[in-house]
């Protein structure tokens, strides 16, 4: 009963494979990428077809993710505590702040976005719920590392990319961003992940203190700051908003 | 080769679990609503633990879904090829008709959301992105039954619930109300599954003329209906968008 069952880990393995990249991958390259027999392959592929994880294309013949991971990640939102508590929290941050709204949690190697709220206005925007985002160079990841040692050495061990000139990529630097971060209770990120966009986060913690996600405006640079500097009322409303969804979650007061 | 794997069965068997009714269930619960032997259940418990698709309350020890589905589910929608065609057209849709529009593809027993457009104004609304509709009351559920075979059969196997009291439960009933479908090439849900609600909805063809989804508009019942008839001009342009659909999926015009 100790060690893991390898088809589950198998299977999992493989789509985590049609998650990333391609997405649309022929037997033969599912199977070498994982270095397994074609005939294990086969018959795990089969498996998951059937219970609706994984779709086949009638004419390439070649697979990709089912609609049952839709289903069920719908249903991991549905019993989402963290996420019920920040609705309405988060809607009146979008109104009040006129820019979009993510809540996000830890996941793996980054951030998982679990609520987005569009920016209250009639442009055309993308829901990223279920997207990831990188530790070290958006708010969010940074709130997260500052405040939760799984996130915290998740950020150390993870290649920090540099998407910007701005992101910072060296150890030292990133270490003093997060000293920086915790010593005034929130992070910014201004260009280091997309040009042009800047967003500020701050934490929500439970009843026992613990960080379990963080509260981000996003938007346009030209927009959310002022001198290279965020503007302090969106700091201070993010910061609102996390600390009304902490209290909501048990948090106390001081 | 013949055989599907068991363990992997098991697995999706216990997700499916956790994704409807109770949500958050003991180790004792899991193991005997699947019939399997609790170190059974355990061990394909912590193995889903440990890749992310299940989750542990620290505090009563209860399983819930995790967040790799949310991930993995975000993926399966950007890799869909028809909700990627159907995003401009739906949201023309939502704006010229002022409410909400829905993108549905058959799933299991129903209709599985794929795309929802939020109704054009300042209220709360609730994303419906991977929640499921049933096949017999709902105007996609209709469409889908009356042009997909798949949908078909399963639409006449389930159990036909009575939602209110206008729901269409009895075999030839619902039977006449596909072929009136199939005659008029839309369909309508007047209060057929939520009280004071109405939608309207048609099918989406692919290039072979498969019908691959359907498009539907929903709203309050006042708004959309008049002397109890969904008002043409939303016929009208529901099916106008489905036909834009299908012919941006490469359908012919005739």
């Amino acid at each position: 009963m100790a060690k893991n069952i390898q088809s589950l880990e198998r299977a999992a393995a493989m789509l985590r494979l049609l998650a990333g990249g391609e997405r649309r991958l022929g037997l033969s390259d599912i199977a070498s990428s994982l270095e397994l027999a074609k005939g294990t392959a086969h018959g795990i592929l089969r498996t998951l077809q059937a219970e609706g994880f994984v779709e086949q294309d009638p004419a390439s013949g070649r697979y990709q993710l089912g609609a049952e991971l839709l289903r069920l990640g719908n249903s991991y939102l549905d019993v989402h505590e963290l996420r019920a508590r920040a609705l309405v929290w988060t809607d009146d941050l979008a109104r009040s702040s006129g820019e979009s709204v993510h809540l996000g949690v830890v996941h793996q190697h980054g951030v998982l976005i679990v609520h987005h709220v569009f920016r209250p206005d009639d442009s055309r925007q993308v829901l990223e719920v279920g997207a990831m985002q990188p530790l070290h160079s958006t708010a969010l990841g940074k709130v997260l590392s500052a405040y939760d040692p799984v996130a915290h050495s998740e950020a150390l061990e993870v290649d920090r990319k540099a998407f910007t000139p701005r992101t910072v990529t060296d150890l030292a630097g990133f270490e003093s961003v997060l000293d920086h971060t915790r010593a005034r209770g929130w992070a910014a990120d201004l260009e280091e992940t997309w040009e042009g966009v800047a967003s500020v986060a701050a934490p929500i913690h439970d009843r026992r203190r613990m960080p379990v996600g963080a509260i981000a405006i996003t938007g346009a640079v030209e927009r959310l700051c002022k001198d290279d500097e965020v503007r302090s009322e969106l700091i201070a409303a993010v910061r609102d908003c996390a600390r009304s969804v902490s209290r909501d979650l048990g948090a106390g007061r001081f």
